[in-house]
């Protein structure tokens, strides 16, 4: 049986317009060129932490185990921000994380059974002629390189204990809808085709709802994408288990005129509410 | 000799702002870790099914016999269209298609001198954690890893029999032009230029012609993108054997004011004419 | 030990939303499957020969030796201009280029202490369906594939000698402060989070400065991008060494109006000036 390569998985704010993916991948072929290297995505909003969380959230589950995910959206680059490294367990199978210590992995961690974090802070491996603006190329690709050939997790700085501070979260998280009452969310993401996504769990759903946004009121709950009445919005259960609002070969952000952080009310509708 | 890995490509409408493409290429590695993953493009135009299929048959015959190809520009996710696996023999030298059943593999299937298709219906080799909105991850992309990984054919579903609904084509397919008369055509595809590419391939123009476009008349036939005047758009047969046409360092489209689906017509002319 | 790949690097200015990117890619690992292709950057301004030659300078040093980078901006594809093969040494560690010879290597060859030049002539390692409007297809990446394959420099076609016409250079190159007087430069490029950088060197900067853009002064010289006051314009030496106009968490281009090509100017100033 042949070795399964290292997998290192790249999830930025970078864009694909300057040479700074490339750069990383340049970096990392040089420490660890066995290693195969995946894009995540690198058209996280610039600067935008919660967009890049759901992101890496939505990837990362559907990598083998062992896969090293780099995540650099990192405003505060330079600055005393830590940078970390983290294994996932349970769910995320034995995942790890390479990424500035400011949110970025808050939606993963919310969903991790258990977890250990360790500190970058020894620069034997970080590029030599680092920089204090591009962490991506001098910090983080080299740690997620030397870990994927072989580098022990202790090697890269002091392990995290319960006396430190603890990872920083993001107030936005995925939550469960309350089945028999009202439950506040919000617009999370809006994906390429406009869809707009919540950050409720379709898992939880009231067997009826409404779902407010703006000053729209969605009824509708529908299965796949091509179900839908031209121009009419509706609810649907997207692939990351989400309840999204969308709108066949149409874009619910423009009908809707919905951004990011946009309020969502879920309520759940009983038989007499309905009637009434 | 080392042995050369199974290629598997992607090409698709979800662009690169989501992390849909990662998280396809994560299932693929899972699944076929020795496969080779090459993007086509994710930019064609959402939802723009001849989009997808021109673009397929501009790359795909430039790969290896034995490639496979998954193709998903697919509105109609989740309902009931077919998705198919199709072996495109002949000039296709034995590619592999992985797509739903939309017209997406037309162009493909317009030029392959045979081919035999297989419906996608076992779901022993989809995503065990299927959705209905994302068969690019939970079904195409599982089935070409598993074909590249060795599964046979016949194991992913019934091969299709003459008894069957045929494979779904499309309306606008290349076509040649008539080498004396009059030929209609139409732009299928605006490139990151601004050429313009029409469906009447190159191999079979007039000695002589006009190609009417819009209000504009174009005689003028180059055989490179900088021997135009600035701001005179030409005729030229472009690098996938089609007629385009084009600026010198400047956008046609622009120029023009032409769409996706402008009609053009093109007309042989003949020394008498010319004179006349 | 396994052998490692030969590492193949494509910059051009060819978009992701068209096949040809992939189509490069195919046609590389038909004829070098055992390489492995890394994107630099795809997003180079269509025909900007100075963009592509500042983001092929960011990204090649850091690549490991023996890489192969194919280069693309060509607007003179296929009229006289010659096309040509690279190595260049010293600081650039024996790494390999492939280009149009327009220039697109100036920024590289200002930086090596040594190189070698070889012609693109010998079609027997091109496609044999060429054409004339894409030769990144058709000439660039199966020349660097059999490169990376194996194939000897001198195959390719005639090593340049004294007597030749040189390689083409271009105007605008990175260049040193005057650490005690002025020093005029431009902006080269503005990067996807809006920083605007200049070809001035940041290793020569004088101890104290204003740098003029525009109708603005810049007198602060920060260390990282979150130290900014928001709204207000810093300078910075950013990740290639170059000073750099940057905004906290915004966009200095926005911000000053400021577009590749406009003058800079770099002043000294001595205790003396700064108290007048």
């Amino acid at each position: 049986m042949p070795e399964t390569k290292k997998i290192i998985t790249l999830l930025t704010d970078f864009g694909l317009q300057d040479p700074f993916v490339g750069t990383m991948k340049g970096v990392i072929a040089g420490i660890a060129p066995q290693s195969h290297v995946i894009d995540i995505t690198h058209g996280v909003e610039a600067f935008n932490i919660l967009d890049g969380a759901v992101k890496l959230w939505q990837a990362a589950r559907y990598f083998p185990a062992g896969t090293v995910h780099v995540a650099v959206v990192d405003p505060g680059v330079g600055s005393e921000r830590r940078a970390v490294l983290v294994r996932a367990g349970g769910k995320w199978v034995e995942q790890w994380f390479v990424a500035p210590d400011n949110g970025l992995l808050g939606w993963v961690l919310a969903e991790a059974d258990d977890y250990e974090a360790w500190l970058l802070e020894n620069p034997e491996y970080f590029l030599s002629s680092g920089s204090n603006t591009f962490h991506g190329r001098d910090i983080f690709s080299p740690v997620a390189a030397h870990l994927a050939a072989g580098v022990a997790p202790d090697s890269f700085g002091r392990k995290l204990a319960d006396a430190d501070a603890p990872l920083t979260r993001l107030a936005c998280l995925p939550q469960m809808a309350n089945p028999t009452g009202e439950t506040e969310g919000q617009i999370v993401l809006v994906d390429r085709f406009g869809n707009l996504l919540t950050n409720l769990r379709g898992s939880s759903l009231p067997d009826q709802f409404t779902l407010q946004i703006g000053g729209h009121t969605i009824c509708e709950l529908l299965t796949n994408y091509a179900q839908g009445k031209p121009g009419k919005p509706f609810a649907i259960v997207g692939s990351s288990g989400l309840l999204e609002v969308a709108v066949t070969q149409g874009s619910a952000a423009e009908l809707l005129r919905a951004l990011v952080g946009a309020a969502v009310l879920l309520k759940s509708v009983t038989p007499e509410t309905a009637k009434a």
